[in-house]
């Protein structure tokens, strides 16, 4: 598979450090190293590696704390919040659930704050049980799972974690290739799933077209082949005028496919990161089997959360009004990338970057066999990044061109001085494997 | 293991039925029959079989919803609990855990709502990855799990789901027959763990004794020998003076046994059921362990909620305190089951029940062959009782003897006319099976 992917590597056109003379690209090799000296003296402490809201931005949801108090009906719809039971979730949080995943409310479960945590349990379902009717996968002796990569490293950990091999896939501006991933899973059994995060995919901010879900939701597959359908950025615009998600749902049951989408989403970047609630949607029998078994280890759900971010959000257009306010706290941040990257890397052909409309990340490629140096020389000149390689499979990046940029969490301030370091050290590592690659030639 | 458990068999005396000549039991049991049918003409609706507390009894809690609102400083001792990070609980919270379990702070990891989740995870862990250092169970032959019988029905349902055998071993006045529970460990390697409620056990209500603690901490077993240290009921107590439970830590640790002790306990029945916090406390291995696995799926728990319950109950004598008033409002009901039961059936030799200090049950034996019976008759007369077997694994109660009694959720008067009908059936039923055994003679 990797010689396969590497043949789709990024191609940049030749950079203005291969195309220099020899004298003046050491000279500017020379003069970049004094820039970063001048830079490693400044002693300077930034961090652009955690997709996580930054303090003031998580305050635009303390309101919502001030909803439930000693005196609160804590009734929703006649289902009490403040006792054990109804495990599927409170009534006006599976709606909001529905309306976030596409889903009548009915094939939605409600549950605890992390969405991780809902993929995990299913996935191990899976493999200790099998998908119903089906061997369990800890029986078959190979299990392999199509990884988008660039893609979220927290994602493949699962199922690194259950022995199952992942195989990257290419991703384009489109979501996924495809080709590729029609012609994997059309030839080989013992792929049994795929990661997607399908709006304003993590880390390239790019949203699936209406064809890429089309396909995913029809391909011919493994009967017990299962997307993982992590909206995570579901409402996380950055603009008014939004990316549109095709209804994966609706596209996989016109085929009789419906089994097959395994969604899930949380607000925990919408309201408290680690302290929302996560939503799970799927079609009719998955969900009356997976509450079944997720029933063996839970009674029920944190209630009195779901109440809370009920009323908090009643319904979507209550969560695109709110979203807007984070919105406008993380344009300038996605603005600042934008402008740095534009102003120290524009024309030099050594750097590309994704230009996302939502979401928390922007991808960066350099060239190839970059992306580490790139990192460590960050790193020396006092500013975090998400380590290299962390966006694919195995912390593996085939051609070590991939960094992820996290502009969420720094002040503008902190983020602008961060991006001139993240340039600087690009235009010194190009430079340098420019006249590396001359003294091998 | 049935045989041998059916030997240790309930004996009660020769009951007031077996003494009755035939007419008089026979006029006796008539006259039951019509009480009956007077009982059902009343068409009750009655409840006993929920192990959880009224909604008057929740509303102690609702003190602590005031404690967080949007001007509420947000850090407990320099963790943003707003935010993603501190996996293992957040400082306050894991000082609370550690007063709880008998552990360090630094051998605890606090999470979400639900310790049976926590109990689940961790079973699963091992299941699919082994003790550190020993085969995973999934790939042996056969695992079996010692289940204290009567018991908890959601333990036994953890192994179960896990394709784990359960085995019954005898409860006595001082927790698990320790006799059988040696026997079985010293001599079968397949037995990998126990459940145990050591304080106020679901359902007997009675609490391990030292000697019981400190054999189950010594005893030799499989070295991935665990046992499920389910602490559920720590600080559940009735009276003033309370049930007293050995550390089992210090009892394991003096003997190198430290790793086989996993304890859990949350806080559902202090302060809402199923939106409370969880605890885990063992080894200092374990819990580095155990952190390192559940990570995998979860960035972080709800620490907003930890924050909550930590300023609200900031130390174990601030629980107690709180405790104290579920306590004044659980023993009418605990005295008007034992008050009822023995009005109704002390003397006649045909049922025996608990007589607890704490905790959240009390557990009802009646004569050999009579538990679903009394349950079934109970339920034609407007009664709900947990389903007769529940208390034992796959549902199977060798000499279908035992019922629990969950006295907690309705008022006293209604507990009052439920107890009156479990006198009724107990006595009816206990008559009939005098009367057939003398028809079978």
């Amino acid at each position: 598979m990797l010689t396969s992917y590497e043949k789709a590597e990024v191609e940049l056109t030749k950079n203005v450090y291969e195309k220099m003379e020899s004298a003046e690209l050491a000279r500017c090799i020379e003069e970049l190293e004094r820039e970063v000296e001048h830079v490693k003296a400044k002693e300077l402490k930034l961090d652009m590696a955690r997709g996580k809201p930054s303090p003031q931005q998580v305050d635009i949801s303390r309101p919502m704390l001030d909803i439930l108090s000693h005196d609160s009906n804590l009734f929703d719809e006649g289902v009490d919040c403040s006792n054990y039971g109804c495990f599927d979730g409170i009534p006006s949080a599976r709606r909001l659930a529905g309306e976030f995943l596409g889903v009548p409310p009915e094939q939605t479960i409600v549950l605890g704050s992390s969405s991780l945590n809902i993929m995990q349990s299913v996935l191990i379902h899976y493999w200790e049980k099998g998908v119903p009717g089906y061997t369990p996968w800890y029986k078959l002796p190979h299990v392999k799972w199509l990884c988008p990569s660039p893609g979220y490293d927290r994602h493949f950990g699962l199922t690194q974690d259950l022995g199952i091999e992942n195989i990257p896939v290419r991703m384009t501006d489109e979501g996924p290739d495809m080709d590729q991933v029609e012609y994997l899973c059309a030839s080989d059994e013992s792929i049994k799933g795929m990661f997607c995060v399908p709006k304003y995919s993590n880390p390239t901010g790019i949203t699936y077209s209406d064809e890429t879900v089309r396909r995913l939701a029809v391909m011919k597959a493994a009967p017990d082949f299962r997307i993982v359908w992590d909206n995570a950025y579901a409402v996380h615009d950055l603009f008014d005028e939004s990316d549109q998600l095709l209804n994966i749902h609706e596209a996989a049951a016109e085929v009789g496919n419906e089994d097959r989408i395994l969604e899930v989403a949380s607000t925990s970047k919408i309201t408290f990161p680690g302290a929302g609630i996560a939503f799970f949607g799927s079609s009719v029998a998955n969900v009356e089997e997976v509450a079944r078994t997720l029933q063996v280890g839970l009674i029920s759900a944190n209630k009195l959360n779901q109440l809370m971010h009920a009323r908090f959000l009643p319904d979507i257009d209550a969560v695109h009004e709110h979203m807007k306010k984070h919105a406008a706290f993380l344009r300038p941040r996605f603005e600042a990338v934008e402008r740095k990257l534009t102003e120290g890397l524009s024309g030099l052909g050594c750097a590309r970057w994704t230009h996302p409309r939502g979401g928390y990340f922007v991808s960066f490629d350099g060239p190839r066999g970059s992306a580490k140096r790139i990192w460590k020389l960050c790193q020396e000149m006092g500013v975090t990044l998400t380590p290299a390689g962390a966006t694919w499979p195995g912390g593996e990046d085939p051609n070590d061109t991939n960094l992820r940029i996290a502009p969420t969490y720094p002040s503008v301030g902190e983020l602008e001085a961060a991006l001139d370091v993240l340039v600087l050290a690009t235009k010194l590592v190009s430079a340098q494997i420019a006249q590396e690659e001359r003294a091998q030639a």
